[in-house]
């Protein structure tokens, strides 16, 4: 089995609708709507689903391709499709996009059906919690009542986790990679930053920069200070060295370095595909999120409830979540007398070693995937048979 | 000997004038302007002077108090003094301020003879060996062939080294702490969004904001961005943890953590006494420092004429200046045939452990210092007998 074999083809993002979602804030949006995209069949049984949560930039597509000639993959391509680590030809793949976010499902550049303009800063607050509730709608409306695997990276594993603690019953198993029970001081400080170059930008006026246009520079700074979080001092070292730029810079103190042209042209391919109003209530949410609701409940006491068997994975040049704070989810959950493997992996690409993605980590995941399979059709529920997927 | 002992006592800022400097862009800065101050007393060998290097935002107050009742000390106040690790009892330290600063030395807001107005931009850009450069001059004009010690953290522990490298008939011992003998691509990186942060207000003005004011929300960014990086997960957990500020906030995105009300009064404090300019030429100063001249030569190649003994220090907790680029110093010295010794501290502080010291570091230190001395005096020069500052 090699993890290239196949690709899932062309995909449609679908839609889904609802009238209304209570948020932890008391609020309520209204309506909602959920892009999201599937690969594979669900079984007759509807025991094969497996939920892919993307982080902070992703977006529904993670599989395939948009149209035939269309050069860009889905965002997780690499591990999803047939053959692959979540294999399409035995699982109903699902990835939606995060409710706040900007690729299709509400958010504050969605139109607020009270004033007919986008929402801007007057989208209500989210919460990782309120994603989850989200999907957990668009997981009913998929006859789906217990999920195969809730897995992601970063956000995506904050969400995972959030679903083994609050649908215990609809999660047979977690994978959750690079992420932490709550949000530490020095990531809310990095977003921090991030979220003030965004409001230092004249052009962010408040959030009602819908009719003139983003505040680029303050987006695109925000981007650059996140993407070098994302990476390593080896990653850094091996893609750019002390290389100078080739491109031209024009006035003192414009990018000179390769690893600066870079970063602008992150910036700049950021502005072109994200909502800087998006940038603000999504880190926000992730700053926000603390399994332990600050202090009040103990992280052992949260997962007493968790029925999911949960793979929890960290990498070792991950400085933004290091591995001390995967380290202390699997102790809870041993405390907790969850069952729950942790892997610590030594990979040289920063925190994004969860997109990067190789055999190591391939292996790990696909073995976790494949072994509860196993036991799965051991306890009869065949996971063979394949129904229309909804 | 309890390293709090003594103050150096009121001391006053001195300036020290030459007429012109030549820099490595083959430009020339004149005339020249360096602030400096003095502790203790140049004995009559002229043998026991230590030359204590800033780094960034650091200045020439380093210890003791500029007025009876000031309330705040020079910035290595904890290190230096009568029975302190530099024991102004026993040497002679010197501090200068940076060329391309803003605290009393020639630098960006500093007046263009030729236009009558400040540099800004037209200022000459400048490298560590520029900085250097204009501290030799100092140090001649101070009657000293020959430092005792050069001493420095982060881009101080930068001079030392290139102190040892380019002078090596005038350093007989060099202490590095948290440097490395070239900018690293994620060092140049963090850099980068901190100048465009900069560059990004409107109110930098292409560096014409004298008359106007700084450019304030972009420096404090700045600043805030570089406050991140030279702190721990540990020291971020220790003294915020997810504590919410008890500040209150006006408006959507503002801060709400007391991780993000201390940065906020970070860069507020660091606009009302740092140069946004001057915060460009440095931290572009600090990018293309590379000993080995972007790999034209071998760092044991560049470490073959250092006539100094170095030690060097690393901090398990620094992730800016993580210890591997350290001990890649250290090897090379060691390749070199220089006399060398490295010690790696298990201290929580990040890249900032060089300022908080502690009695590891500061035992460390003063060990080296102390042996160092007694073989000074075994061959004959005395430290003993003090003369006059000059």
């Amino acid at each position: 089995m090699t993890r290239k074999d196949g690709s899932v083809g062309v995909v449609k993002t679908k839609h889904f609708k609802f009238d209304e979602l209570a948020l932890d804030s008391g609020q309520k949006l209204a309506p909602v709507r959920i892009a999201y995209e599937t690969y594979g069949r669900l079984n007759r049984g509807k025991s094969n689903a497996i939920l892919v949560c993307h982080a902070l930039s992703g977006d529904a597509h993670a599989a395939g391709k948009h149209g035939k000639n269309s050069r860009k993959n889905g965002w997780y391509d690499i591990a999803i499709g047939p053959g692959k680590t979540f294999d399409t030809r035995k699982y109903f793949v699902i990835c939606s996009n995060v409710i706040g976010g900007c690729k299709g499902s509400t958010g504050p550049p969605s139109i607020n059906p009270k004033t007919k303009k986008p929402y801007g800063l007057s989208f209500p607050a989210i919460t990782v919690k309120d994603i989850i509730r989200a999907q957990k709608k668009l997981i009913d409306y998929l006859g789906i009542s217990r999920l195969f695997c809730v897995t992601g990276g970063s956000l995506g594993g904050m969400q995972a986790l959030a679903w083994a603690v609050d649908y215990p019953d609809s999660v047979k198993t977690a994978v959750v990679i690079a992420a932490a029970a709550r949000q530490y001081p020095m990531g809310i400080a990095l977003h921090e930053v991030g979220r003030q170059a965004i409001i230092n930008d004249p052009e962010w006026n408040d959030g009602n920069y819908y009719k003139a246009g983003q505040p680029k520079a303050g987006l695109a700074l925000a981007r650059k200070i996140g993407h070098i979080t994302y990476l390593s001092h080896e990653t850094f070292e091996r893609k750019f060295g002390r290389q100078r730029s080739k491109s031209k810079t024009n006035g003192r103190f414009q990018p000179e370095f390769e690893v600066s042209a870079y970063l602008n042209h992150k910036g700049a391919g950021f502005v072109r595909r994200f909502d800087a109003n998006s940038y603000l209530y999504l880190t926000k949410a992730i700053d926000d999120f603390d399994l332990t609701e600050n202090g009040k409940k103990g992280l052992k006491d949260v997962f007493k409830s968790v029925k999911a068997k949960i793979l929890l994975v960290s990498f070792t040049s991950d400085w933004l979540y290091p591995p001390e704070q995967v380290e202390e989810l699997y102790n809870a959950l041993a405390e907790a007398g969850v069952p729950s493997a942790y892997r610590k992996l030594d990979l040289p690409y920063g925190h994004d070693a969860f997109l990067v993605y190789n055999n190591t980590l391939g292996n790990i995941l696909a073995g976790f995937i494949v072994e509860e399979a196993k036991e799965h059709s051991g306890s009869g529920q065949a996971a063979g048979g394949v129904a229309q997927a909804a």
